[in-house]
């Protein structure tokens, strides 16, 4: 058995409350369905990183101005994932309504990483990693990312 | 925009072929169906994280010996995850099969870490980490790994 | 090969517009994310359940002002399905809204009946049929349907 | 409230046994996992949809001898649902392996009818009909089904 210190518990990033967020950010609603939930009566694991790439979605579309459809389909533009990761702070239960900011960490040549905090009330119940490389999704291949979208997300982040 | 360089693509890991995994690891196979893939072709993100829970049901099952079942449904005993994670190194399409292997990473007190390495072919096309704090789940605190669940996987961890 | 007269083909019925529902009736949207497509580029089949069961949801919450996740939690009150069924009339696609419709069909003792119709612009592109019996989710056998649903349900429909 | 007959509780089908199943009915086998069960303990309704059709995607392929990815992909064909339905007859709970029976019920020139009998040890669970009209993926119009798939489905129903 290796040790993978850059998963220890030990590093463990802390639950931030409402009031740590930057003023600026765009955030999304979710409420948690019935069948998003496992029999633990908690939201299972796979559904939050669903809910992630749907407040991205919707981001792209509401905020950035950016047809995230048009993207990935007559663009044929892939803005998937290189590394995707959560981490979770409390459970989520049925019913529950949580408001996720996205946060623009880094942007590159062609990759972007974003971070979403998904606040239950004023506590972080749980936060996503998202590493996008742009590719083309005829040759699979990364591409420079999009001047749109670039530009959408440089001037998101720039906001105060 | 803070660094974060811990998810940086200068640091990513590199995939491996089917000749650097251990002999003794234990794997299960998935084909990814129809409904598991998006409008590119290719599976959509959440569904690989559903995908490794199977997988990691179906190694407590059949090859710890351990009903996940029972353990989340009469026993209480809550292992989900406080950090779970992906990365990918080849996009797997519809009707694509993988071979999953499982390796225990880290077996603490009250948490362990588990890698999946999924290999399309002869090549990684994504790896997963999974840590899980077992908890009660009438309390949702933290308790230490249920002592069948811990000898079996030190058990396992200790195959040539 | 048996014939099954009630799914032929020629007993179909056919796709409604806007127009021919009942003022009265309760609605909810819902765009239609990328993981709930295929790689046909429309919606998977299954998520049309999905989305459907969502909006009941939605619908007792919102409308009928009966918290459903209380009924299927700690009221142990089983609102599942013995029947479930849709019929397509246009496909949907990626980033597509619909508006879906709540209708109640029947109200017996133990069991109902809602109509959704999901519309896509003026034109219903599908519609399901969930026929509910009430249970008790300790026993799983049938039960009557609890008073305050039965009304809720009773003065929805009893609107113009 | 309009009468809707056709989905009468009255006129339920009554649930197979074993033995009530033709003998050369081909089958897949599929375990209920953690993420498809709710918080009730039992599989969450769209999820049946979903098993189904994983159930007919693996028919095709290792059965029918016809690469269901294909069909839809590279040859542009639908094979979706005008009309999909489920009748539940027990709950399939967490844990729990199902065996499908794949019949065909009814073969068009431009449609055909599957019938699923999803069996719970002894006895039906849960039935499944679904009735596929063939579509160009281009055009979204009805073509004739093709010839290998007419073919296959004529000689499977041929077994004693």
């Amino acid at each position: 058995m290796k040790k993978q210190s850059e998963n220890s518990l030990d590093a463990r990033p802390v639950a931030l409350s409402r009031n740590d967020l930057s003023a600026g950010l765009w955030s999304g609603k979710i409420t948690f369905r019935h069948g998003q939930c496992d029999p633990a009566g908690i939201v299972y694991t796979p559904e939050f990183f669903n809910v992630f790439n749907q407040v991205i979605e919707d981001w792209f579309c509401s905020r950035l101005g950016i047809n995230y459809y048009e993207v990935i389909g007559p663009r044929r533009t892939g803005i998937g994932y290189v590394n995707a990761a959560a981490t979770f702070f409390a459970p989520c239960k049925m019913g529950d309504e949580v408001e996720i900011f996205v946060m623009v960490d880094k942007i590159g040549n062609k990759s972007y990483q974003l971070v979403l905090h998904a606040m239950l009330g004023d506590n972080e119940a749980l936060r996503g990693y998202f590493t996008t490389v742009a590719t083309s999704l005829d040759t699979h291949r990364p591409i420079p990312i999009p001047k749109d979208i670039r530009e959408a997300m440089l001037e998101y982040s720039a906001e105060p």
